[in-house]
């Protein structure tokens, strides 16, 4: 079962770099497995084309060291505290993508500007409120996780299975590791859209909230009808 | 000689990744034997790495499965419905390729700032006006159909081989798949550079009728002198 | 002799793919060989991934065919132009480049805000006055080199080896083919600079007649001092 | 040693433009043993797929010539300076990299906007002043390594490993060839991340210095705790 999750978490980092979403050594995937209560994480500043399933680090859901001879990514304490805080989710993914980083330093959610960003997002993809002094200067990777929970206190995050940190970059999530992947991927996409959306038309309003659900619903509603069964 | 159509269906599907107009499983070509009354259409949901002619579903003009293990593609009555409307058509390609969609999410059609767009297009490339309530929660595809074709009431498709549907992204379509794709990757281009242009000078005018008509006519009018015999 | 020319001539085509400078069937390069006033350019609407040199067409400097099975490029009376025109020209590139495109469809010259465009070229890039309906319906491409030479008459063409055809896109030139194709590339590279350079500082001034002439001597003045003997 | 010399700046150079850092011959890499008093740079103007470790050319710390069949970079003036001022740097590299590019022509530091700037570079990207004609026309490459080192005069080039030189490009530094690469990529990475904020969000403020020493820190200060050990 290790081995099985130490692949999936493989495949979750490798992936990064092939859709271009990450540069240098930034970014982390993650992968859980619920009933173990373990997860395969990304080793701290490792090269990417030096990953295989064997340098992934497990943990445990308190943060704690399982098993691998690598420190995990610095990041770990953000991913433990997403998974503490959202019951579904089963990967999870860092980068630090080009747009929807852009839209991140700026301090600004990305709108939902048509039905590509409807097809994975039931709305805007929020940003998390500036951390404070004490956050940034106590247990700050954790924190980060914090403040992604606060912002998601009313929403559905397999829902909304995004959000960007304020001053920093995306995390995405997922019920698997390449459901994660998936959503760094469109989020990345849609915010290089919504960018784009802006400069044709400063004005531009986001779509019909009838449109948007529609398109949601039509991938991930209980009636779904896109994809094969 | 289905056989054939699947061949030409997979070999426009697989273009499209290949010339950078879709992400993820976003987007989908269809190519018609319109004597036979059957087109060749992408399955729903499946990755463009995993397609080959015999996974391609075979759709009546009615839009009923003619033969095929896989569902089609849910934006198969869009393709049925322009088909119907538009009698030259050979092929119909959708992507959610950039600067088209940013353009269609802008709600802004695509002035012809220069001979690239005048050897594709007659025109601006058009956008169609948002859907209604209703149309969005009734037969959906279909009424994307309905827009598109109620927007070319007054165009001949062939000589604007390309939309823009409002909140969503391109349409492009030609006598065979091969001509929908190239009309794809000439509709982007074309936003692409319109979108450059006024971002240097916003007041850029549209080249003139004349030029415009110079270029479309070399390549596509009765006296065309441009390609081979 | 002509062996080496078309193969001078298909290795210049070859590579505008390869530098990202075309896009379908758009664009040509020729090369010419004064001495015999032969030169060889791409057929017409030939995909850039179908040639070779034996499908090079030969054309003599007025214009008429000289060997070939295909037809030559419907630019080849600019072609044949601007050799006539520019007496030190021994090869041709047309293309549309991306930003160099967008330049040109803007109306705009490409201001020299940097070094990089001081190595090339020694003031700003140029845009031709716009074609009267009388050229455009005339001898269109040949009277497109005439708009070329005319923009020139006060230029040395060997040290600005490119022009904007406004509302159409860039032709480079130099004493090869190879260096037609390296000014093709740096005109891109250019542009897309002096684009990126304004949207970051709308008032940017271009660089002084001081560090112009430094950057474009030490490449091209009489005692110029960079590369190899 | 020499040979590991020559091996190392080869590699610095090779990954220019596999970073897609580099076009024509633009930029350049070398590495120093100041053990020796000798760096290995690359030879002026060939082209980057024609480089090989015997190729690298060997110069001493007053810039003359140790050993070499071919002439060094022009540049070389600039890299011996900055080697005799920054007393920590092993390696240099100077590209005209796009965004770090335009920000030079636009005269423009490049501020902190996010956590990405902060885990390499302790404050703004600074920009230098303009060059002098007396400074142009005179021993022009020294006085370009003279004007970074003024820039420098009260910050550690260790915690600031690269420079914009107004109207021309990025220089960047490191204690090797491969971490000058490193911080050429970052560089880039950021400039374009900064251009993209400021598109999105013209008022956008750079992050504090709270978040911007916690993430400098955690890579880079004393209780570093980012990477392997």
């Amino acid at each position: 079962m290790l081995e099985e999750l130490r692949r999936e978490a493989f495949e979750a980092n490798r992936r990064l770099p092939e859709h271009g979403l990450v540069y240098l050594n930034f970014g982390n995937a993650s992968v859980l497995d619920r009933g173990a209560g373990v997860l395969a994480i990304k080793p701290s500043g490792v090269a990417y084309d030096q990953l295989d399933p064997a340098r992934m680090v497990l943990v445990d859901l308190e943060g704690a060291l399982v098993e691998g001879a690598l420190r995990p990514s610095s990041d770990t304490p953000a991913h433990v505290r997403l998974y503490q805080g959202f019951a579904a989710a089963g990967g999870i993914v860092h980068t630090h993508s080009k747009f929807a980083t852009a839209f991140a330093q700026a301090g600004r959610e990305i709108p939902c500007h048509g039905t590509t960003h409807a097809d994975y997002f039931e709305g805007p993809v929020p940003v998390t409120r500036p951390m404070t002094e004490a956050e940034i200067n106590g247990d700050y990777e954790r924190e980060t996780g914090n403040v992604i929970i606060e912002r998601f206190a009313d929403s559905d995050p397999l829902a909304l299975p995004g959000v960007l940190v304020h001053g920093h970059g995306p995390f995405t999530w997922g019920e698997s590791g390449a459901k994660a992947v998936e959503a760094a991927v469109a989020l990345e996409l849609v915010a290089e859209l919504a960018f784009h959306t802006r400069a044709i038309n400063t004005g531009a309003a986001p779509i019909g909230p009838v449109l948007h659900a529609k398109h949601f619903n039509r991938k991930h509603g209980k009636d779904a009808y896109y994809g094969q069964r």
